[in-house]
């Protein structure tokens, strides 16, 4: 079952993240980064491979993309705010 | 060369993409869409087959996906408005 993070679970998974270029918008309850890349290609790959893990775990992300640049948004509608699913595809964006 | 659509081009070429479901953004000279598909790897398959063609001609969609959702905005920055080459890529956006 997906929750909404408690205390101890935003304490502990996403400190690191806000650490790593995350930010929270704490009205909305998401998490955003915007990801930069050399050019198109290398933003659109990106996001393919991204979109893989995204569908692999049925979660996915709010994302824009500008030429180069890539916005991401992430939340978890079911439970109308941020849960571990959030964190965890946040750590493999990061990881891509 | 690219440039600004005169008024005959925008009469000629941007007159079947607004009956088409495209909107006109004047104040930006933007032209806008929102594409629905059935599920996300409809949408993100057809953002690959888009990105390709964006790429092959050098001209890049704003876009953002919500699930099941792609919204995108065209215009050509180096002109500052729109040219032929956002309603070739409207038409083919269409077509895809």
């Amino acid at each position: 079952m997906t929750e909404k993070l408690s205390d101890t679970g935003r304490a502990t998974m996403l400190a690191p993240l806000l650490e790593n270029g995350w930010e929270m918008n704490a009205a909305e309850d998401t998490l955003c980064k915007t990801f930069e890349f050399a050019d198109f290609t290398e933003a659109f790959g990106w996001m393919t491979r991204a979109a893989l893990w995204a569908e692999k775990w049925n979660h996915h992300p709010d994302w824009r993309n500008v030429y180069k640049t890539v916005e991401v948004k992430l939340t978890t509608h079911d439970v109308g705010g941020l849960s571990a699913l959030d964190a965890k595809l946040a750590r493999k964006l990061d990881s891509l």
